[in-house]
């Protein structure tokens, strides 16, 4: 039997589903996507994504790989897919790769994305994926925070308590706040993230827009490496896994070819 | 007692509704609003919208007005209301105004948007407000069909069966599609629309681009009067209320001031 490693690209509204990664209790989008697989193929599969996305965090562009011995060819598995998904998850995109290629440890750079809808009121298009705050926030503070990311640093302070990891050093490679209309974007690229990282830094520059943590609140978390010189950790629903790049494969190239043009900014 | 008049515009997802009129069967939009003045005042009171919705569409700006005895100041009925109504429809602006204005007799302009969200699979961003085409589409074509339905004419081919109306005459101020990334959207804006007018305008369109009917389908049906000469009635899923335009009160600038820049497209 010959067997090929499949790359999917999948998209996820994360609201109903308790993160990426299968576990005990509740349902989670991998566990998802291994049943389909298994009506699909008849294989017991194990699906490798590029990372795990935690509870209620979104998809934009997650990519993950699985190793098959179906005759189906690798393009067609996205829509043989989406017959057994529910609607809130979408594979994208399917495609043979060779058996190198690695979801999480090939990966070069990820970037997430956090929303923030500023206004009187949530509006309804993005209940779902962006946290809303009616009150005013202080933009270039968040902006001159967001700068103090790029580098290569130890972000142990940026990591939840309680977990042990032997290497707490990342580098990002860029760090920014945009608004446009209503909304204020975080957008954070880099090599990898620590376990809540992004939710951490978004939660702390949140409290210096806030004026409830100094400017250089962020800076100085790096400094000390203490969790409790960050600020909170923002909630789940305003972040979205946006893009992850490989030598070779871009999603958001790959999209922007599949879909003549670029997938919509909010998710 | 002194009673006011009170101004709203409200956003909803429609897919979770029967529209927006109070019907025996399920639940309606301006139902969850009606209940929520009774938590809010006590009163029972009736809301007047622009006009309805049919069940599934969208309404990214509508209008509705009420007269109450509460002491309560108009503008701070948004919050309020909102505190008692589910997360799928939000008050996102509210007002006192004259006692001769009037939601659906006031109205100059609505316009409606028919979303078709091309590409090889439903992005999940959009499943819901959408229509998801994968076959490619005679945009030009469309685009021309849309320039057709311009100006003052007899739109009773573009109304469902079985509907009597004594006037089928309707002038379409502006009638346009544009494509953007995987989007091709349709805006059309007129002094009024006839029951399910736009969901068959965008059929018709539709069929046109799949060249399933003539490129004058919509010249020949508006001439002939006969609904069996138009396409079929699109999805309600892909149709929203975008904007409605009174004299001195446009939901579109109204918005952009309270949220600081434009709303999203998407709804």
């Amino acid at each position: 039997m010959a067997v090929k490693r499949v790359r999917l690209i999948i998209q996820y509204d994360g609201t109903e589903y308790v993160g990426w990664q299968t576990q005990p209790n509740g349902v989670t989008v991998q566990a998802e996507l291994e049943r389909a697989l298994l009506e699909v193929t008849g294989e017991r599969i194990a699906l490798h994504g590029s990372g795990r996305t935690d509870s209620g965090v979104h998809a934009r562009a997650q990519v993950a790989h699985f190793d098959t011995g179906a005759r189906m060819a690798a393009d067609k598995f996205a829509v043989a897919l989406n017959t057994h998904l529910p609607r809130d998850i979408r594979v994208l995109w399917s495609e043979e790769t060779d058996a190198q290629f690695h979801a999480r440890f090939s990966a070069k750079q990820k970037q997430y994305r956090y929303v923030i809808q500023l206004g009187p009121h949530a509006l309804v298009a993005t209940r779902r994926t962006a946290l809303h705050v009616h009150t005013a926030l202080d933009v270039p503070l968040m902006r001159q925070a967001a700068a103090d990311c790029v580098g290569t640093h130890d972000f142990a302070a940026f990591m939840s308590a309680g977990v042990t990891m032997e290497n707490t050093v990342r580098t990002i490679f860029s760090s920014e706040w945009t608004q446009a209309g209503p909304y204020l974007t975080y957008d954070v690229a880099g090599s990898g993230f620590l376990y809540n990282m992004v939710r951490i830094l978004a939660g702390t520059m949140l409290e210096i827009g806030k004026h409830a943590l100094p400017p250089d609140a962020v800076k100085r978390a790096i400094a000390s490496k203490r969790r409790g010189d960050a600020g909170a950790t923002a909630p789940a629903h305003g972040l979205t896994l946006y893009r992850v790049r490989y030598p070779g494969f871009d999603t958001e190239e790959r999209l922007t070819a599949a879909y003549g043009g670029a997938l919509p900014d909010m998710f």
